[in-house]
Parts: C-alpha cells; structure tokens; sequence
C-alpha cells in the first residue's frame, strides 16, 4: 500500500500573543486541507501531537478537542513523546492507513509556549527527563551543553564549526517567512551571544515558540502528484543522558535511521533534503553522524564549510530554518518538519527551493534523545 | 489477518502509597508477559496510557520511560485521551498491528493519583473538560450529575434504580481480589452515602485510584488458545456539556458501538460479558443503552433487578467490580477493562468467572463523553 503526503499546512512560528492554540489548529488544518484539495469530511480521523497543554494550561483530551474544534467528526488522539510528539503523531496516522482502519487522516502538531514565564516553561520541558535530571537542576540547554563538550573532547569539534550550523539555519529562515527569526547571523555573533550552558551561547539555542503544523495523507491516489511516505520508524534509548553507554552519538537515532533506509530502499547519499532535529547546534551535528550523513567527528565541519546550505550540489539540510531559526514549538516540530518536506518535494518552497528534489528525510527527537522518529518521503 | 490477545496483567487498585508508577508498570507487564508465555525480547512496541502525569507529577515522555523501566529497547508512545487513555492506545496498538509495522506489542495503563491532593486530582482530571467548564467551577460529579439528571426527567430514572449500578458493581468487586472496594453495600447504604453531586452520592462515584494494567496482542498465532480483537473503534463528540444535542446519551458511545459491531459482525445480543465505563452508576446506565443492549430508559431498572449480575442467565456487566469498585486509576482503566474481558474469556477469573463466556465488549469514554472507544474481543 502507498501512502500519499497530500497535503501540508504551517502557521507563522513565533510568540503569538494574540493567537490561541485553536487558532493556531485552524490555520495549519484549513491551509493542509486546501492543499490536498479534498474536502474536510474525507478526514477519518485525527492525530494530534503536542506536549505541554496538560503542564502548562491543565489541558489535556486535545484529540477530541481539536476534533470539535476543525469540524472534525471523527476519531482523534493525543500522541506525547515529548519533542518528539508530532513525529510520533505521523507513525500513528501512517500506521492507523496502513491497517486499513482509515483511509485519509490528518496530523497535527500544535504547541503554545510564549504566554508562560519562561522559567516555568523551562521546567515543564524537563517533563521530557529523569526525575533525577530535574531534581538536580538540569534543563535542556545543560544536558545537550554535555553531549557538546563530550563531541569536543572526542572529535576536536571546535565552537566556531557548531556555530556554523545557526549559522546556515538563520540563513535558510531568512528564506522562509513562516519563521520566527528571519535574521541572519554570522560566527562572530553566535560566538559573542550571551553564554547559556558552556560550551552553547543564546545563537547555539533554539528559541520557545508558539505554532501548528498540519500534513494530511491518504492511501486513495491523489489527483496530483504528490510524495510517498516511503518509511516511518521510530527507536527509544534511556530517557536520562546518566545512563547512556554513549555521550557523543543518539542511539535512538542511529537505530530509526537505519530501519528507516531498510524500509525505504534507500541509503543516506540518495537523500537530497533532510529536516533534522537542531535544538541546539550540537543537535544537528549529532543527527548528521547519527543518521549516516557523514562520518563521527565530520559533520560540524562540513557544515560549517556549508556543505549542506541552500545551493549546495547535494544533500541540503533544514531548508525551513530548523528548530533554531524557524522555531520550535515542541509538540509541532515534527509535524512541520514534514511539511516543509512536502512543500520542497512539490516544488512550492519558494525563494529557498531545492531545485529538483526527489528524496526527503526528517529526523525529529524527544528530550536528550530518549525518542527519535524518521520519516522519509519520495516523489 | 487476526489479532490475539495473549496476555493480560492487572496491578491491585487501590490507594498504593508505598508503589511508584514505575513499580506498578513493571508488576502489570511481567504478569501480561507470563500470561503471554512468550519472552520480552519479541515485544516489538509500546503504546502506554496515561492523563496525569504531566499536570499532576510534571512528567511526561512516558512512553521512553517506561520502555526503558521494562526493559524494552523498542519504539515507545503515550497516547492520551483523558480517562479514555488506555482504549485509545489500545485502538493505536491494534492498528500498528494491522499494519505490519509491528507484530507483537504491549500496552500500558498506568496511573498514581493518590500521592496528589484530592482537589489537586479533581482540578487536573477537568483537564479532561472545557475551560468554560473549568471557569464555571464544574467538576466531573456535577456534570455527570446534570446527565442523570436529564436521564430521569427523561425517562423517569430513580435514584433507586441508580444505586442499583453501585450494588452490583461493589458485589462484583467483592469477588476480586485486585480490586479497589471489595465490600458490598445496599441500595439503602448507596441512598444514605454523602450527597456529592445531586443526585449522585458518594457511593454513586468512582474513586481516585492507583494502578496499572497491560494487555500483550500479537498477529502472530499463539501456542493456547487466545480471544482475538475482533473490533477496535473510536469516536468523538463535542469536548464540553454544552454543545450536545442530548443530554440523555453519548452519542460518540452509539457511533463507536455501531462501527465495532459492524467490524465484527455480531450484534448486542451476541455479547456474553461487558466492561463498561461506569465512571458514575449514571454512566453504566448510559452505556448500556447507547451501546444498545437495552431501549433508552430501561438499563437502569434492569441493573436494579439483577438482570447483568453474576449468575443471571445473558450478558453480565463489569464482572471486574467496575470503575466504581474495581477503582479508576484513569490512565489503567481502559487496559483493565481489556485484561478483564481476556481473563474471563480464558477461564482465568476465578469466583467471578462467567461460564462459557466467548464475546466480550469493552467501553471505555474519556471526559463527559468527548471520546468512546469499543474493542471486542472473541475466543
């Protein structure tokens, strides 16, 4: 059975403070929906990824609340694996085609962050660690400052190669008017940005953001031509870093990947656009060893040296802006990153087009790696 | 293809203040896992139910969590949909099944509500409602309160007839040794308990519980003879009170019973034993009717007359003692009620066992009945 990525929606990234979560909902839904071109009641059912509703406003049932709130009279969840939630969303809904319970189903990603104090979002993200993370202090900029420091001492990554990485992605949001920042940066600004979890400076970090993406996919042949989810794989690792046998690659990740090409029929040096999960600088890195794209100890470089920048012959990687620049609302991350995978595989991404490609790979993590979720698409 | 259910554990219910939920999840798993007789290492997924932990404990991820507490090194996901959690991973569990992408996989009810403040739980459990609902200061008594309500201007319900549910259901319990209440109590001990909501008293009500629960489903064929899920079905409707058409049913309870029914190709008659989501005796009511075992107006009096108890000659109604007296740990109860139909379907269910049980029917409903889930399971 082929499953089709019809269509995919995305609001402005940013701190909306004059927009609700429902909103937000409509907005990402309504554009998926005119992109699939199908109408509404063709959508069996609802998947729904986001994270800190419950933590943060006491909300929780928001399958069933979104469900109302679309005009969705249909079946609906909540899917929670912290950062990871809207990938986790989308191997639910590729599942839920594939067992022929549903034929057309949406995934939405939605997160509102900005409205709360951001000492009390801090710690509701903690939510995605160990108890034993929380209570000695830690939040997530200290945890991936560790995983940074081990790649230092391990590989000789040097701060200015991680700063590479904000870098490009400021670069590629400046491109994409959905983003929350749209200004582009330079080494010298990431390397004199105020000093959050040594060795990550305030431009290593991803900022808190409000927003929703939407993706619809179907395993009717869609009128147009549209992409294939070729391969949906997810792995778990140790929810804590303390317990890691690693500190300088994402297990999870290694393991989804590899399932993933199996899946696919294909290898990393056939992937021409990939959306990893840049919460931090070192992030990216990680994920572009992690998932095969270039050797440990490679990726920081080769970024830095802008290997993989919009305009670059091959593989091009976080065209959206990533998580650093486009903005990480955490439970709508993984569900924009697809979007912006079909909306590249389509031809419709604009002034940051990658000219022809064919092959897309999405890599979207919860907490310090304890989830990690691969999609690959293909038109 | 068939999916069998080869393997049920359910935890003590109760108010367990010596056991975290990680303790709790282990005990529920190793004893799905020896019911199962199968090895860990064939466990290929983890669908874990659970609402409060987030708002009540500040942790979340727990599908990662509890993969790792089990010992998995598997693909792990929270699914939520208020008490309707467990159901709800159930129904994903089944699909992932169906799809391929997984052959064997566990599912995971867990929930600790006792360690919290009762106002604090009564506050997070309307995470479960609308914020109108929540500003109005409503809390779930009251607004099943107002369902009862309707249903006796309607139909002429009594409280009497009412009680009858909690009668029953305390029997029930009393023959279960992992239940929550195992005394019995009268009609006359149900009228005289404390006014909660009118008309619904004390004895009316669930309780708060701790607890957990795992059912092990597979497509591979089982060594003994297992019930296979013969129906797996979703349906929502509008999150709050205010927006039903009726008050007198649960409409999203009708449209999933009508579609599993359909999925399994039996009809209300067919049903030897139910596990139904009798939150409040008004809910068991409810149920009854909108699943269609009795006409709108006469599951109340029926209840009261013995005609689902233990020993009567048709269908017999939450031979687990219920949410009412089995208890509710929210996240658990819609694996319990699973664990309990495959106990009773394999001879497991000791002095409560129903004879020659062979089809059984579970409903499980999250909030005011926002969402319904109804799994059908045969041997």
């Amino acid at each position: 059975m082929n499953i089709y990525a019809i269509g995919s929606g995305v609001t402005k990234f940013g701190e909306l403070w004059g927009t609700s979560p429902r909103i937000l909902a409509k907005k990402a839904f309504a554009e998926a929906l005119d992109d699939a071109g199908i109408p509404k009641g063709r959508v069996e059912a609802l998947f729904v990824g986001n994270m800190l509703s419950g933590i943060l406003g006491g909300q929780e049932h928001l399958g069933a609340l979104f469900a109302q709130e679309l005009g969705l009279n249909a079946p609906a969840f909540k899917i929670e694996g912290a950062c990871a939630s809207g990938g986790l969303a989308l191997h639910n809904a590729v599942n839920s085609v594939l067992s022929n319970q549903y034929q057309t189903v949406a995934v939405l990603g939605v997160e509102k962050m900005t409205d709360h104090k951001p000492e009390d979002v801090a710690t509701a993200l903690m939510g995605a660690g160990t108890d034993v993370e929380r209570m000695s202090g830690a939040t997530f900029p200290g945890l991936y400052a560790i995983l940074a420091r081990a790649h230092m001492a391990e590989y000789r990554t040097t701060e200015e190669e991680l700063a590479g990485v904000s870098v490009k992605n400021h670069f590629h949001a400046s491109l994409n008017p959905k983003a929350q920042f749209t200004l582009r940066v330079t080494v010298e600004q990431v390397m004199k940005s105020t000093l959050i979890a040594d060795p990550l400076k305030l431009l290593d970090c991803s900022p808190i953001s409000d927003g929703a993406a939407a993706v619809i996919i179907t395993s009717r042949k869609p009128a147009k031509k549209s992409p294939k989810v070729v391969a949906s794989a997810v792995a778990t690792d140790t929810l804590g870093l303390a317990e890691r046998e690693s500190l300088t690659e994402l297990a999870a990740t290694k393991k989804a990947a590899k399932k993933a090409f199996t899946l696919a029929g294909v290898s990393p040096s056939d992937i021409d656009i990939a959306e990893v999960h840049d919460c931090f600088s070192i992030a990216e890195t990680l994920a572009l060893e992690d998932i095969g794209f270039y050797p440990k100890g490679r990726a920081a470089g080769a970024v830095a040296r802008g290997e993989v920048t919009l305009g670059s012959k091959g593989l091009v990687v976080n065209t959206s802006g990533g998580l650093k620049a486009c903005g990480h609302p955490v439970g709508a991350t993984g569900v924009k990153q697809v979007a912006e995978l079909i909306k590249q595989l389509t031809g419709k991404s604009g002034r940051r087009q990658v000219k022809g490609a064919k092959l897309g790979l999405a890599q979207n993590v919860g907490g310090s790696g304890a989830t990690a979720v691969i999609h690959i698409l293909k038109i």
